[in-house]
């Protein structure tokens, strides 16, 4: 069975997202050349857009590939050869960041102060602190604002602070932050704030943004270029200056995310970042009525987890959500030492998801678990009535 | 004035190229998740369809991003670290894929054997023979079988030949031949052939993809990863077995290359690549009859160049061509020592583009070269007249 022929879906995973079926539309218009003035036009305008959502007043790159495109173009162009990076991880994608620098230590001659948290906390302030006194050699940090993977949330606006008494500049992971949760580029001082298209955007995957403040501008202009082309930032600067990009971009994607950018700040930031944390509190309010563990200690409000009771498959819970109720969940991941995956679920509140998405959602978890677990028996609808008290209350 | 509100717009640019409307609306579908069987049931069919137009029975691997993307990590991944890598130039492309061996040179301790011929020359075989004695240490050889700047076309085959008697990889960038004009990855001994999806293979840009032949998937066992992360073919080798990608792919481009893929296969690969060959013949024969010179001494069927005449200013005649008919077509550009920019203009004769799209554009450029230009006095009608002689001859 292909989507294709299955009935009505919904897609409540942390990315892809849904995407509203205006922006699907203008994916469907006819190709434009992207060395027109036509073009320029949009790309323009998506750039102003972006920056609207950044809250930044520098350039918002768009780059083709993924989130770890972007962010991995951020890592390589801006770290000084022969410095450390501060690399802050408690999650799956924490660590990713730490492997590509990995990847590079030997040529750049970089080394890594690694902080790593346990998965579901915060990342350490104090840590932090003590880490960029320690070791002034640093000349870029890492940080996760939502990590994806744990549900969780760190403090990033104090970490910037931080970071800003420094010569380091901080590279923020935004993929599940930017559109879901306040996080302002320029008030905050944040030097480099990284998204994809396919999580609070409500774009289809296949894009990247970087937003540089001007700090990482000069960075970009000090440091000699390194072992990458497609990933120099520099490239990409330069272009966007001109409303254009150094590669044939993805067309489509770049005038549907337009689109889905205008619905974002047509409905407002605040209004929305209101209704994804709304979601997101009463989401884990019904999770607790479930008499669930949530897996955060410090929860992001674009995405929320918790353990499975005890006994139940993920691989059969998923499925029974899947096939009974047309809903689409998320399972865990696996890390360098935890491993989630079979252990929790995660559910997202990020872009084109309401109150009635999330209630099917809940009802069909709480139906499915206490369909596939002899010892759970909540009291029946208890899931959906404490998300209605809560988003009411 | 946008593409928005513009009339109909006919795209005979060399990339991106005119998508048809079957693949537009596949864009439009809903978004489903990728770590789905619904999912992994289309990447399959897919993988299944790239290997039918590679003509391979290897791996073809689909990379966000652009041609020069997939391109980039195939140079990296396959090069063995302290090694000499042949690289073939004689344009834009081929000098481009030079400059990202110069960007990893330091780092991979790489030495560059450069071949670059004049532009509008095909590679000079008995040069890379030579070169390939010379220098045992070549561990890989780049070369453009289509090079789109300036409309020339390589001898791969017999390239390939010569590579195959040596233990070096051939990487063979075949983003404007793959699907229109032969080119047979495991008959021809091509180790690498890579291509892009905005050119004949009828989709919007967004995707690549390539493909490994036997030897390649060694030398991807043999040689640690460098620096590089998202490029490491390893890694995207690994999830492919599993029609599964390392990062999250972009959803609607694959399945719409599954439609456009279906498209070219259902008209056969010899018919497309008769049809590709017949438009541009006849459009070089027409180019002639106009008086103009053509730009390559080794013409390519994807692509067709000419020189202006004397005093015809690229920029008016471009817009008078997309203005007045609605018409794109693409200038020169310049590279290191050549400068095309300005000088001349090509025509597409890939993917979704027919005889009567030619005739419109020739017409065109007749008409306007002629307005432009009180020295240039064709036979009114002479090209689209030749065009059609030449077609129906």
């Amino acid at each position: 069975m292909t989507t294709d022929v299955a009935f009505k879906q919904r897609l409540l995973t942390p990315g892809p997202t849904a995407v509203p079926p205006q922006v699907l539309e203008e994916m469907a218009k006819p190709i434009i050349h992207h060395r027109t003035k036509a073009f320029q036009a949009i790309f323009a305008e998506l750039s102003e857009l972006l920056q609207r959502l950044f809250v930044t007043s520098g350039p918002v790159l768009s780059i083709a590939g993924s989130g770890t495109t972007a962010y991995e173009a951020a890592q390589v162009s801006l770290i000084r050869p022969g410095s450390k990076a501060l690399t802050i991880a408690g999650g799956k994608f924490g660590e990713r960041w730490q492997d590509i620098y990995d990847a590079y230590a030997p040529s750049l001659g970089i080394e890594q102060v690694r902080i790593n948290t346990p998965w579901g906390h915060a990342a350490d302030v104090d840590q932090i602190e003590q880490a960029l006194k320690e070791h002034p050699e640093i000349s870029v940090v890492t940080v996760v604002h939502s990590e994806t993977s744990t549900a969780t949330c760190s403090d990033v606006r104090r970490i910037a602070e931080l970071v800003q008494k420094t010569d380091a500049l901080l590279i923020v992971d935004g993929i599940t932050s930017v559109g879901a949760m306040p996080v302002e580029q320029d008030a905050w001082g944040i030097d480099v704030l990284v998204t994809g298209s396919q999580k609070a955007m409500m774009l289809p995957p296949g894009l990247g943004f970087v937003g540089l403040g001007e700090r990482a501008l000069r960075r970009l202009e000090e440091v000699q270029p390194g072992p990458y082309y497609n990933l120099d930032l520099r490239k990409w600067v330069k272009s966007h200056a001109k409303n254009d990009v150094p590669f044939t971009p993805p067309v489509s994607l770049i005038r549907a995310q337009k689109v889905a950018c205008a619905m974002i700040l047509s409905d407002g930031l605040e209004a929305v970042h209101k209704r994804t944390r709304g979601l997101a509190e009463a989401s884990r309010a019904a999770f607790k009525a479930l008499g669930l563990d949530l897996v955060s200690h410090s929860p992001s409000d674009s995405v929320s987890g918790a353990y499975y009771p005890e006994g139940v498959s993920d691989s059969e819970l998923r499925a029974a959500v899947r096939d009974g109720h047309g809903v689409h969940i998320a399972g865990g991941q696996d890390g360098r030492g935890d491993k989630w995956k079979g252990r929790i679920f995660r559910i997202s509140h990020m872009g084109y998801v309401d109150a009635e998405d999330t209630r099917v959602a809940l009802g069909a978890i709480e139906t499915e678990l206490a369909a596939l677990s002899d010892s759970f028996n909540p009291e029946p609808g208890v899931a959906v009535r404490t998300f209605d008290a809560t988003l009411g209350g």
